[in-house]
């Protein structure tokens, strides 16, 4: 954990790393090996799971998931961890309250709308929105 | 805090302002300067930001939330509240179980359906479903 | 509550039932008289409510919420009970991240998709997803 840390409780941690600057709000739950890199904000309600990766002053808004297993075969990998996937947002990336993550990689300056469902990689700045989630505007 | 306000904890709440007959489940955070008026339930896992007002008799079900930052200049505000927008709900809303707002005015005797993403004012009463949320039916 | 149960705190629970292995996330409710079967997995930031019964070896994934109140007479039931609906999930059933279940019916071996919004019955398996949850595919 960096310097600088905010974190709002309660709270749910276990094992992740927080760069410093990062802030942390309430009823928030990052599993282990999640990495937040420095001065984004995860805001209330977050979740953020195992293999996921988010660059530098990003923003994760109130209830906006992360997903690691997208049920691919049919129903839960249930531990098998060759079946889950990894996340990687880059740097400047914002996400909307009650947006959902899958497995994906997204690029530097995307934004993502409230209540979106990401579900495939974003690999150009923008503004995206729906479910599942589609450019609607190349300028944020 | 009015009186005959029910709280279940753990609850986050920060110099909001709660009339008489308010419910507020677990899981909830309330943020400084949201309104909350006579007998208006806020059901568990919630979130109302600053610059909320809700009216009296209202429901705001499990996990929906609110947003006082629409991302307007392409990334949030960064604590520049000139970007922040308000929302004015009327009486006799019902916010449906993973809704979404955005910083709006919501007339009286709406309902938002469920998993809802309200981005527009609405003006007449009726029944309001989808993302981006459209009107369904006019009688409730 | 059954042998080998997990609870990840904080958590609210009142008066449902766990039956053995079932596992509980941080930050959840589960309301008086719901039922939970053997095995099945409650992620963190979920919620269900009463009337909800949950078959074996489910999975309900993070932020998903179910509903009995929907709204039918144009806004919440007030606690008039017998407006309320129930829910029966069948075995094998995973809902996705961020879902909201109405109260309906589904067989087992169905999979819900990450922000679906179930609004009908689902008597067949297979993948559904949007809002309203339609199928997608036939084999999960």
């Amino acid at each position: 954990m960096g310097g600088g840390v905010t974190i709002v409780e309660p709270a749910n941690f276990d094992g992740c790393t927080l760069v410093e600057g990062c802030f942390v709000g309430s009823f928030v739950e990052i599993q282990a090996g999640a990495v937040i890199c420095a001065r984004t904000r995860v805001q209330s309600h977050a979740f953020i799971c195992e293999l996921v990766t988010i660059g530098a002053d990003c923003f994760v808004s109130h209830g906006a998931m992360f997903i690691n297993d997208s049920f691919a075969g049919g129903g839960p990998a249930r531990g098998d961890r060759s079946r889950w996937g990894h996340t990687r947002i880059g740097d400047r990336v914002s996400i909307g309250t009650n947006a959902t993550i899958m497995p994906v990689t997204i690029c530097d300056d995307v934004v993502v709308g409230a209540g979106a469902v990401v579900t495939k990689d974003i690999s150009e700045p923008g503004f995206y929105v729906g479910n599942p989630a589609r450019l609607m505007k190349k300028e944020k």
